[in-house]
């Protein structure tokens, strides 16, 4: 069940897909040495546009929530990356902790957490959830949707090592290693501090949207896309959306506002040019974000210089806070790629899934009620997930570069590509 | 689609799987240091006997044939398990060259051929098939029952490298890695003698069938059933059969036939006792094979040992010569295990294949003409593959013991320590 492509569009993605299948040997090569160097985060999601002229990844998620989307059919793959990162990480562990987000509220979320405590479960670790809730005392029982429950414990300390108590104050549960649900948007809080590195965590603390930068992000997957491009020799554009980055903005005072503007300009002139190089007859936009942070909060799409100056007041409020308060300064300009796969007329757009080097699934998010040009990761979006009938980890090149194995297999490898830059990102931001 | 197990023996099978179960955490950490110590072989399959009151291996192959008959819907577990194989090994590996056996005429042999080289292309190699069928000088075309065809090469040499010619005795195809689907039944040709280590050879020389004895197999297997079943408090008894081997044997001059009544009759007295601690109510038996080979040549089944002194000129004909003429001299007495999984009045026996130290799948032999007590991979015996419906690679650990998910994770988990005991084995056995 692939959603529908276009037919107009699709020429130049075929295009691509084509370059791909036939560097495939090259293109598994040049994967296997550059996971050497730069071992892969312990998960990744990498959301994606397909615009039919061009494949790109426009985030890619060190915390990925959305593990429940997933096809079960695939576990067993999710299982047995899981047990290759696990081996590699630390190879006596036996005590997982998982620190998910706080959301209580989120059901779907929290059954994405237990789907990642039962892909660890299985592989045979003993895991238990600890949860980062202000002034947790007990164990805290919710019920999930799929009639099961997930339990948060309150995490405690003792010297540099976390670990769970049982009721009478008795340590309970020391964890070997330390799985974070949570992006850190609110900032590290002290508990995890300068934590002794013997009690490992994934991702390291540093990859939280605290202190981690989109902008760095999208600069590592430059390099690695340049890199990529020459390597089955196309046009790096065609998998990389231009961008560029402000330094302190706010929206409030309107300080920085002249460089966003300028940047938008810049950004939207670049893109044109390649627009008619390609012979695109459409009008190209930019999507403005904060530099950190997630859920599709302080993101707003451009068509002009002019859109960045004459928002209203409502529009500035938005854009100012992300998650958790977070206020924006450092904003981010992305050329936009328009969604062009749809689902019986809705927007979809993919999200692949990676545990260390692997892809192991994915899904759509479809959405009805979107334009082709807005961001479907945002507050109050309600998406159906739609999870991939393909795992998208091998290509069968014997078939048409657009069967469904074979473009799950594309999304794979640009999905790869994204991991791979954030593995290089959080080499160059490492404390 | 789980064949049925005889009502009546399932008690203490399920107290295995109960233990195994209650154990999985231990378990997995345990395999995960035992891997660190004692890596995988790059294949195996493993054949095992399920009695109901016990569960164990009784071949380990390190050669593999049947990957065609696995669950296709296994395959990216395959590929994963591959992928982590060939990064281990030589992650700079492009070229990779299958050495078969030189079986022509056996299309499901050469399926198999097919199903492996698939799986390496899938990852990204490039893959070509070299023949060591004496007198080959040019490429064979060779049809296969999926309607594709299978294209072996003449293999030569320069130097200590193995290579393919072009059509104008040009080199061609000169791989990084070897990967040998054939058992060395007739002895290492020259031409495989004196490689370089650079050209790595998988499994190892030494793994072939002319130096290899089942016998060390056991012998490492007994090391590691001892351990696992200590890990997990069962009688190792109830995951290993007994066994002795005899020095050389004559079947036509009887020379050694006492040395093998003797074992025979050790083994079944030692059998004996067991089957009274656990009150199985059935006659032992032992089964008699070469010490080396494969293929089901050279196998009995005897109850006792007089049926060894009793053996008429056919059987002794039979025993004397196992596959490609190669003589009997080591003989293998091996407590026999009843199969006691049957379907549909037919009966069963499930063989697990594993990639590296990833359990990839399996399939049951299922033969309607055979007592319970026979060996089911005999000359001339048809059997139905029946693919595996679930991987074996993980327990469901809150379903029933029984439950399909778990019995293959059982399964899963014996064949594994087969896998171990044959890697301890090649150590042990190295040249």
């Amino acid at each position: 069940m692939l959603p529908h492509l276009s037919t107009a569009r699709k020429g130049p993605l075929l295009e691509i897909e084509r370059h791909i299948h036939a560097a495939q040997p090259d293109i598994e090569h040049w994967f296997r040495l550059q996971w050497q160097e730069h071992p892969a985060p312990f998960y990744t999601s990498v959301d994606l546009r397909n615009a039919g002229f061009k494949l790109a990844p426009v985030d890619a998620n060190l915390f990925p929530g959305g593990f429940n989307n997933l096809n079960p059919d695939f576990l067993p793959l999710a299982l047995q990356a899981a047990q290759v990162a696990v081996e590699k990480m630390c190879v006596s562990a036996k005590r997982f902790l998982i620190i998910p987000e706080n959301h209580t509220r989120n059901a779907f979320y929290l059954q994405n957490v237990a789907t990642l405590a039962n892909i660890m479960r299985k592989i045979g670790l003993s895991v238990r959830i600890g949860s980062l809730i202000p002034g947790l005392e007990a164990p805290l029982v919710l019920d999930l949707p799929d009639g099961g429950t997930l339990i948060l414990e309150p995490i405690t300390r003792r010297g540099d090592r976390l670990l769970l108590r049982d009721r009478h104050g008795e340590p309970d549960f020391e964890p070997c290693a330390i799985l974070l649900n949570n992006d850190l948007s609110a900032g590290v809080p002290e508990i995890l501090q300068g934590l002794s590195p013997a009690q490992g965590m994934l991702p390291p603390l540093h990859a939280g949207w605290h202190s981690r930068r989109k902008s760095q992000h999208f600069a590592a997957y430059d390099a690695m896309a340049r890199q990529f491009a020459a390597l089955i020799g196309i046009d790096p554009w065609l998998i990389n959306p231009y961008h560029a980055n402000c330094g302190e903005v706010d929206f409030h005072t309107r300080k920085g506002e002249d460089c966003l503007a300028g940047h938008v300009e810049e950004v939207l002139a670049r893109t044109r040019v390649k627009y008619r190089e390609y012979g695109i007859g459409r009008e190209p936009f930019v999507i403005v974000k904060a530099d950190a942070g997630t859920y599709g909060m302080g993101i707003m799409t451009v068509k002009s210089s002019d859109d960045v100056v004459e928002l209203n007041r409502r529009a500035r409020n938005k854009m100012a806070v992300v998650k958790e308060g977070l206020a924006v300064h450092h904003v981010l300009v992305q050329e936009g790629v328009p969604t062009f796969e749809t689902m019986h007329e809705a927007v979809a757009e993919p999200v692949v899934y990676l545990i260390d080097h692997f892809v192991v699934g994915g899904f759509y998010r479809v959405h009805t009620g979107r334009r082709l040009d807005e961001n479907l990761n945002a507050p109050g979006m309600h998406f159906v997930p739609l999870a991939f009938e393909e795992t998208g980890s091998f290509c069968d090149c014997s078939a048409e570069p657009d069967a469904p194995v074979n473009r799950f297999y594309t999304y794979g490898v640009i999905a790869r590509l994204a991991a791979l830059a954030a593995s290089l990102e959080l080499e160059r931001t490492a404390p």
